[in-house]
């Protein structure tokens, strides 16, 4: 089967594998674990930032990042297409007391003015705005690349009127691999921002979440408090350390596949693909003018030994990962370009 | 001054004074103040429900509604002007643990269709969605009035996939004076509703929530535990009887009274009305169209001795009520196309 | 009836209910109701204090008080006796995410050294300890009047430790009666104090939260988020200046009433009355060593037109008050020591 | 040096490295995880319940399990020197909005008369209690083992007043090894309880979570929620799995290691051992006696080359574990016994 559901299920390499097996350890809540620490240190200096700590997933960057920097009943700006507005069950309101302003966006992408609109004026019956953030690349509407003017824009648009700004990076790097300007200019002047390790880079457990020294001490104590504190991370910190090592220059190629599949398909109609799709490793489409859902589109495709994700009633999304190589590629735009055409020929 | 920037800035009447200073009391807490026991039956009956809790605010209703509907880590339904979202201080996050979604509307009102789309798969990634909350007649988009088949169809959608439905009737009564349709059947199978006192009606505190036994007495401990619970709140729930029994009429009368102002300036160019505008006791209109912001306009108003409220920068909100008369409303009318008129020249 | 029951349940007397009717009153969300203010204001003098802020409830005071000072995850030192720990439906946890540290003592006292130990040390592990509350005079164990000397060394050691210190004062005043010390001088150098006006003072609704001006500017917003903003709170506050004016030497009374009735049953045995009891408005007892229960007793002197209130199993609490004068105490004192010498002969 | 600081601190064996560089893995937030499915499955027949979800911490396990039994305002009951209480950073109110009712105990053990005592009546002023926690074994109390019948009194007054019993199980398996009582009869009938593989069993990370199949799926939501769901988690899950096969003997040996340190310093004067002491594998005791700080004597310790861990002030906690062989343990004990004697002649 040629997986193209997500990068999230990517098996570790045997390189990474045996880097795990090796790896030095020690005790994380202590500080003595050497392979945590060294990681850590290593995306901080990667995203220019002061300190970093290791976290099991990216929902807990998240989570951790609002706690730190909200105090109950403020409110958050974020896109309505957002993993934290969409996929996080609600955690900064559960565990935060903090409300969610999603702006309306097509491919979640909005801008500065925006997001001074959203901001609540100072009095007793709003909530104080304390944050903005920005998902990048976007994850749910096709791995839009954010432009770096526009993120500097809001950045200082936050910043000026109190808010801080945070940058869910989940798939910050294959931003960096699209547009070739480093993580750490893209980070430059945030609060906070963090990466995912088990997504494009192929580990299997775990994100780093960095800032300010201070920002990370507070946020280790809600990685604590969260249940996120952990022993001998060293192990997960290991497969990291390899991934950033071995896996960067994959992150190219699987943005290169994408727009593989994306040219593969373009031409199609009845195919709703969005003018911005295919800029990094995510294809996402709706083939709601093919007059069928997702659910028959995936069917069909799974026949032809090819997974993608049926999001919704009408959306196709497509991620290119480490585990499917160009061969793989091939095969897939093959079977999805003949899938559409089948169904177009019949609607 | 003939004061129109809300409904909430009521005196009581003489009459209503003289009913506080002889309201029988006892202690709210034990059951035994038989003017709040009193108060609640008939409001509860009004809205043909089982139960009623007085609350100081509506507020407080909304809050302690959400409160006992929901548990942590849900996700309610509102509209996007909604007192809810915009004006509670994002109460339902900060005190409940509960996200907002806020769905985009023009003036307020949606859909059944809109509901049933924003409602959340049940899946571990997402929230659960668990009520929807329906602000009869709308606050912030110009007193406009729900129709009732619609709100049932809400009503069912919402019940139909799990979802509570709530009503916040700040202003129920007036639609029901504009409608002549009665509050019972307004609030006829929803899981709560709530009137407020202190707006068209004239009391000076307190709101009236009603449902089940079941929801009420759940309500009473979040009442309780949000320090809502008060003693010999007979004098208070004094004024809402005699309310109930004296200003109902001057709903309908304040309901007239927008729809004259609405008259006077409805053919104006540059005023921004809503065709739905006027339905109720409150006009809502953009000066922008006349090149001025909303406070320009309010203070020109004010210097005639008409008072405005000036909502954001361009939006005006005028509201009817039990201190204004006809004498008083066919001035704010002169004064206000006047006003109009006058920018309109010079921009 | 002679109703020792609680010094809440107090009906407002004739001069109250007139001043009542005539306040002049405006709306408190938008600082223009000028009782309301002058109430405020009197009763931020009365404690020394720079602000003060009109609640519905001491409940709310004390919630408000813990919203304002605390941060989620944080925990606060209270005596395991008191009205936060028992009798608030557990609000701080519930609504503020803040964590009750009991400190156990035997009639709601404790010292400063108790608080240094039970003050957590600053690691990720341990929440930060934020505030100590002190209750006076105590509610559940027999109003027992706090140490000045004792409440400023909890108040030196808190606030060196970083913690700030509350005052829940439901019957400061009452402490104030017995002990001549005026109550700026109980609330001097604590961050919050606030007073009740439907206890012993006898008005139907409310209390008065106070400290410095930014504290009572955020404690207005926790005021409107929990639904305890009113309107024209007036006609409420006017009652409060009036019991202010004419109800505070009836505070002495109700002392020397419970001091009167301390002495009528001292002597008996099997009453488990604790040597600190009888300083201020309330006795409270153990029926135990009668071998009855509290309801027993309670049911024996209801007999007699005397109601008592029984407390958990065995416990007797009994509060003189606003509306039983001395005759009505003179009985009381002669039914309760007859009921206990009754049962007394039968054990 | 000889590490006696804690059992969370071991580190993997060869063996253990080897099982998780081999292990099976897949994305465990899609159940398609082999590996961690054996090991739920195994650990939920280890403790003769329906199902089990893996966590990245034991403070995930209760934090979660707390999450899932409650609904914010509860209450839940612990001993006063719990894990929950006094090291989880208050989550349970931070996050769970949840009050901690905590027991008054000398070495961690309450009963169930105890239990009886503390559950709120049903009333609005109340919290609802819901949950009582057993630790098992003590941790902070010296690894005591709870009694088995104790256990099912709790249990079953708990369960009788409508409150879920509940069992932190992160030393569980060392009980078991004293006692030669299965894990499943200490769980029998309880409605949740965990335990740790980074403690005693020598894994990286990681515990295990169960109860009936509907609590672990909702569990499960929060453990995402939370930050908790991981990807390839069969790394870690292959550990535990190794562990549950060869390190279980182990826990015998550790629980004998602590009776031998026991042993050699039980007479001696000014050391201040609880007579249950020694049960488990940790010896807990003060130094008081000795006229030192705990500071004191585990500096004199460490410069022997033996490491234990001073907590608060005065006491001394030693944990015998994975890293530690006979002949360390023979040192160790060697070490202690002459320190204190050093210090006692001193003194």
């Amino acid at each position: 089967m040629i997986d193209l559901f997500s990068d999230t299920q990517t098996r570790p390499t045997p390189g990474m594998r045996e880097a795990m097996a090796r790896a030095e350890v020690g005790d994380e809540q202590s500080g003595s674990d050497p392979t945590t620490n060294a990681l850590c240190e290593r995306v901080a200096a990667l995203l220019g930032m002061e300190a970093g700590v290791f976290m099991p997933s990216g929902t807990m960057c998240n989570l951790a990042s609002i706690l730190v920097h909200t105090r109950r009943g403020d409110e958050i700006v974020v896109d309505d297409q957002s993993h934290i507005y969409n996929t996080e069950a609600a955690g900064a309101a559960a565990l935060g007391g903090v409300s969610v302003r999603a702006l309306p966006t097509r491919v979640g992408l909005f801008t500065a003015d925006m997001v001074e609109a959203a901001i609540r004026p100072r009095q007793r019956t709003a909530p104080r705005s304390a944050l903005v953030s920005i998902e990048q690349t976007t994850s749910f509407s096709g791995g839009t690349v954010w432009d770096l003017a526009e993120m500097r824009r809001i950045r200082d648009v936050a910043q000026g009127c109190g808010l801080v700004a945070h940058i869910d990076g989940a798939r910050l790097l294959n931003a960096v691999a699209a547009t070739g300007i480093p993580a750490a200019d893209y980070a430059e002047g945030f609060d906070s921002a963090w990466i995912d390790l088990s997504k494009g880079l192929g580990c299997p457990v775990g994100a780093v979440l960095c800032g300010s020294a201070a920002f990370v001490e507070a946020a280790w104590q809600w990685k604590y408090r969260l249940g996120g504190a952990m022993r001998q991370s060293g192990v997960l910190a290991a497969a990291g350390l390899y991934a950033l090592d071995h896996h960067i220059a994959q992150l190219a190629r699987d943005n290169a596949h994408a727009a593989q599949l994306h040219r593969a398909v373009a031409d199609l109609p009845g195919l709703g693909l969005d003018p911005t799709a295919g800029q990094s490793n995510i294809l996402f489409f709706s083939v709601e003018g093919l007059g069928i859902t997702a659910a028959d589109f995936a069917a069909a495709c799974m026949k032809e030994g090819v997974r993608v994700r049926a999001l919704g009633t009408h959306h196709i999304r497509v991620t290119t990962n480490l585990d499917v190589d160009q061969a793989g590629i091939a095969r897939a735009a093959e079977v999805m370009r003949a899938t559409a055409l089948a169904f177009a020929e019949r609607s």
